[in-house]
């Protein structure tokens, strides 16, 4: 997961280009909180799910909390505020 | 090209989400006006140049125009504020 100074545009947007990630995205900012990964996107299989959860960390638009048996999954909603303002706020404001 | 009210978050995200494209929608957003194709990132192939024109106009993020031998490019600015307000602005705004 890279570091807040570390974030780079172009990898978030690539993370964010997509329905489903998209769609994580903002039930994770409606949730402001964590939530475990297996509440999400259970119309895909696992395995699909998986990395689309990889390919939000690895952008740094989320965190990933081991907590047991279970994934617990944040968006760095702070981090990414700081880093490109406006920008989290514009995806989720999307009003298609 | 899609209509205004065809535009799609995803794939304006996705034509966003590159480096080399991200160079052009800020030329194009610093010099408020169309443009000739021809002047943006001479460092790369002409068939790689037309690839990133052809993946920003699919998306909407750009219309071209056809001037004689020239092709003439401009950014949609006014459609996409309306369609995703903050969003351009978010990615101009990158300071990295």
């Amino acid at each position: 997961m890279p570091a807040e100074d570390e974030l780079e545009l172009t990898a978030v947007l690539q993370a964010l280009a997509d329905p489903l990630r998209l769609e994580i995205v903002r039930e994770l900012a409606a949730a402001g909180d964590e939530r475990s990964c297996g509440l999400f996107a259970t119309q895909v299989a696992p395995s699909t799910r998986s990395y689309h959860f990889k390919t939000l960390r690895d952008a740094g638009v989320t965190r990933t909390r081991i907590a047991g048996t279970r994934r617990m999954v944040s968006l760095r909603r702070d981090e990414l505020d700081r880093r490109f303002p406006g920008l989290v706020a514009a995806v989720l404001d999307d009003r298609r």
